[in-house]
């Protein structure tokens, strides 16, 4: 299935909405289970107790009458993975942007893991700011986005799946300058709206992640193209590292790194200009994608 | 004034208190206000309209009785500063276990900002998790916290205290060994428990911040001994520069760097073992004193 949060109509409060497969219309989870008037992260708390409830009801609404809004608030900062594609991990390592790179580490032995915060997200269609103020080195990196289902720690690699629930698309916009100078990636990583995520969410049941790939373009051109199965820390291996020592919450989500032919790939290096439009497309999924602004 | 989260009893729930001047008696804030039912965000957000109603009545209860909490619940994970004081800079990156440091950048040019999540918090009195299972190297960093009352973004350094709210202690516990090889620190920096806090809060009119001194003991022994104004980026710089792509937002928590003589300073280093008690102190706030679990 696939769930979005979205505004009926642009007065109205956000809901949780069932989306058709073909991305076309759509249905208030309110209106298909009365009893539940909750969140995102309140479906996925509930999710064992009203999945097999979920079904369709007639025609539903139009989904382009809506606006649709970041897929769900996390409670804590997302987790992203850094270097977490071979072909990528050279481009970056020889961009002269990371600052954590030594002779010996060009591939990442072990997870690479930082943070982005709530005040990062936007929704499909909305505008990426420039922060022309900041940064001059707005940067893309399409990404395929992890959400936990149940918690907990310890999880081990073989039943790190039972542990999620969906998948979404994500963006880690990152302003190259901040995240070199400032030297651990945060605040490059965590301006406001630097984190386009969605369209929607579509629950683990229904993606054949293995066989899936994820594509990137900038006005058209074809950037970043890649299979999920070539991360170098697979998502098991990225929950059994984080939940190690972490108690994973459902609702946390797990941004996990994005492959070889971001702007800073080129020579000279393409950054995000005002009026771009970087769109992400990851099959099953769906497209997520946004204009950079002033 | 200074205010605590705690309960009032083993089994009841957390509540806001005020603490009197000695440390000594508290005041559930629900039964001076009787309006106020929130946590500590809460107060934090209608701050301006409560702060003249709030008085204490009577002779309050002994704090003796009641168990402290952690001071608040962060919305996003908490902002951290690396390597903010002259000293420590130089013993973190004399270490072997700096990451980010080349010859060109032992003092950093700019604030270096990474982050810890709520799942760390634990309180004054509460147990550090030893975490055996994935470090043999875990380290006190002892920590003057600033927590935001008024938001926004583009904050000048001249009206930087105007959006704060208050003051807390906090240990900025670290697993060295896997705070080196993700290269990122969040990982090493975010496992369960480990940022005690606390604790509580003092307001910032109470604090003569510039002549106030942080020291931090373990078993006893004097390890850290530094006065606040020796910080390299001082909390308005540290606010300018967050705040410049990022809206802070009331209840946000900045942790900004600990002094020299932290474990990994000694030669050999000195990891905190089972049962080691680290204790803070920091002028006008309090004391912090957690004991290293199993």
């Amino acid at each position: 299935m696939k769930f979005a949060t979205l505004r009926p109509a642009a007065d109205q409060p956000p809901v949780v909405a069932l989306i058709d497969t073909a991305g076309q219309r759509y249905w208030p989870l309110s209106d298909l289970l009365p009893e539940f008037q909750g969140d995102m992260q309140q479906l996925i708390h509930d999710w064992e107790a009203l999945r097999d409830q979920i079904a369709t009801q007639g025609e539903g609404r139009l989904l382009d009458g809506a606006r649709l809004e970041p897929p769900l608030h996390p409670q804590r900062n997302m987790f992203c993975v850094g270097k977490n594609y071979f072909e990528h991990a050279a481009e970056f390592s020889g961009s002269g942007y990371d600052s954590s790179t030594s002779a010996d580490d060009v591939v990442p032995k072990f997870p690479i893991i930082f943070t982005k915060a709530y005040n990062t997200l936007v929704a499909h269609g909305d505008e990426i700011p420039r922060h022309a103020e900041v940064t001059e080195q707005l940067d893309y990196e399409a990404e395929f986005a992890v959400i936990i289902g149940k918690g907990g720690s310890g999880i081990k690699k073989a039943e790190a799946y039972d542990h999620v629930w969906g998948y979404t698309i994500a963006n880690d916009v990152t302003a190259r300058d901040l995240q070199k100078k400032h030297k651990q990636w945060h605040l490059g990583k965590s301006l406001d709206g630097l984190c386009p995520m969605g369209p929607w969410v579509v629950t683990a049941d229904e993606m054949d992640r293995d066989n899936a790939t994820i594509k990137c373009w900038v006005n058209g051109e074809l950037r970043q193209d890649a299979r999920l199965d070539q991360l170098i820390f697979d998502v098991p291996t990225l929950i059994e590292t984080l939940s190690a020592g972490i108690t994973l919450a459902p609702g946390d989500v797990i941004l996990t790194g994005t492959p070889v032919g971001v702007g800073i790939g080129f020579t000279p290096p393409r950054f995000l200009q005002t009026g771009d439009i970087v769109r992400i497309e990851v099959d099953a999924i769906g497209v997520l994608e946004n204009r950079v602004g002033r």
